[in-house]
């Protein structure tokens, strides 16, 4: 159903009224977190927007999978692997993740990167 | 394909590199532009990504449809009427609009209303 999750972004930190933080499960991640915004729970049928960070020095999973990203930088300072290039990114940038392509999220500086990500609610296997 | 879209928001306004503002077109809207910074021109096959910006005074369609919204807000205050329900946004705040809910985005300060707006690639009517 409809709602708004209000931005509760005290001292510096990304967070919303009613999401909890939860750990992020892979192989090959380091010092990241997803907080689900818009998914399941609002029974979105089609899209899920998550919100990631990670802390400096860390780094989302090295993957490749048939669904693609949409990405908006939110705060800190980081790269992209998109395929064999990898790409700085701040505030603001924008990043397409296309199906298929290898994809990782690293942390450069002393703040944590946050980005918003958004993914359709139908997904495959990732590997 | 993926890409980076360089954010380059200079001088308080928020714009993309390679991104065109657009005329978001409806006979219920005042003041508001569309730049699509992930959609059909990236053949991103599930979602599309915009960012609608509505200026001081302005509003956004009053609308309905069988699509979802998922809304995150970037710059300036407003509010979004939800349902029967008119509710104050300001940066961070998240906006999920489910599907065939009557909503409107309106502008409330002097600053423009700035948010990212997310929906599914294939989409039917609006009412």
């Amino acid at each position: 159903m409809s709602c708004v999750h209000r931005f509760n972004g005290r001292r510096g930190s990304f967070d919303w009224e009613g999401v909890a933080v939860g750990g992020y499960e892979s192989p090959s991640v380091k010092g990241a977190s997803v907080r689900w915004l818009i998914g399941p729970q609002e029974k979105a049928p089609h899209l899920a927007m998550r919100y990631f960070e990670v802390q400096p020095g860390g780094y989302t999973s090295l993957e490749r999978h048939a669904h693609d990203h949409g990405v908006l930088i939110l705060r800190g300072r980081g790269s992209v692997l998109l395929g064999e290039e990898e790409i700085e990114v701040s505030f603001g940038d924008v990043v397409y993740v296309s199906p298929h392509d290898l994809h990782q999220f690293r942390c450069l500086s002393g703040e944590p990167l946050g980005f918003l990500c958004v993914v359709p609610a139908k997904r495959g296997e990732t590997q």
